[in-house]
């Protein structure tokens, strides 16, 4: 016999615990929560995922979600289309967007590359960028990615696509340092060494 | 305008995150990681909590949750159906079954009794208990509630519910005192001083 009552109650439960960082017991618990609940807000709960996955398409500039062909942000006249700050994914675009200090455009790339995980370049959102710049009205784009090994290949990798299109625009990247409210002797070491490297002006 | 950049997520991930202890940062998460999902995918995920709701149903006998009218456990001939073991819930159940140290049949309140949290005694299936108890063939009923004070309230009432019907059968209640594996030192003084009092004889 299943360790579980009843069939339709396992089958939920395994679908819940498919979802990543859910284990088998809060699967049961969040499962037995919905039992609970009206039969309105099951299939409200449950309607929402499927209009999900059929009605979201991605923004044909810049690879964010959308409801529509172009995102609000690409549609918006009053953001800076002359900039673009590429982004891992779509929780970047929005930590990006809540700091309320980015006025231009997006391009996520939908990963980054990372030869252990098996992604390349053909894997992410490159060649669409490069062919973006390409059409020209781009003055800068912004490095935005994860300040990892990964990170750093893909950096690099747009830098010499980019060198290698001939596209000469200004490539900056976001300033990496000691976090602000984080004391000294809590920061890791190399955080440290190349907050000193790479010290700016003090600005009074 | 919305932090989403679509509504469609945005309803999605206010679906994800009124499921109880999931924030918003960890429902964005799980609803990015079903868009990444084939659609079939999806739909079974969706489907599955429509499914639960509509047909699981609550066993006539133990108010266990089942497929049937009657639980596996009731509708089996294996187990010891003069033993009834009273529980606040499914997951009790399934703890108690993973244990394989009982054999009898079970009753699920579905809750206890709590005042602070508005549930009385007419809120949980305790009028069943003791209607299934008057109908003969029960022996012995463990209580197998919480070791709180809402478990032994509720303890204390059915006992009472059961005298008043002048129901004489033989009850228990689970063991109480330092957990298996655990050393004295960080034991609570209360579970301690009443494992002292409570104290059985030494099998060798």
């Amino acid at each position: 016999m299943s360790d579980y009552p009843s069939i339709v109650l396992e089958q939920a439960v395994n679908q819940m615990a498919s979802l990543p960082g859910v284990g088998r017991k809060t699967a049961l618990r969040l499962v037995l929560h919905l039992l609970r609940q009206p039969e309105q807000d099951v299939q409200a709960f449950a309607g929402a995922f499927t209009r999900l996955k059929q009605e979201v398409v991605y923004c044909r500039e810049c690879h964010n979600i959308s409801d529509n062909e172009l995102c609000p942000i690409c549609a918006s006249s009053r953001r800076d289309h002359h900039t673009i700050c590429v982004v891992e994914n779509v929780q970047d675009v929005m930590s990006i967007e809540n700091t309320g200090q980015y006025n231009g455009v997006y391009h996520v790339l939908g990963g980054i590359i990372s030869p252990m995980d098996g992604v390349g370049p053909k894997d992410i959102e490159i060649d669409s960028l490069i062919e973006r710049i390409s059409k020209g009205g781009v003055d800068e784009i912004i490095l935005a990615l994860p300040t990892t090994m990964e990170g750093d290949t893909t950096n690099f990798y747009i830098y010499r696509r980019l060198q290698n299109a001939g596209l000469d625009i200004k490539i900056s990247q976001i300033a990496r340092g000691v976090a602000i409210g984080n004391e000294l002797e809590y920061t890791d070491e190399i955080t440290l060494g190349r907050s000193i490297v790479n010290r700016t002006e003090f600005k009074a």
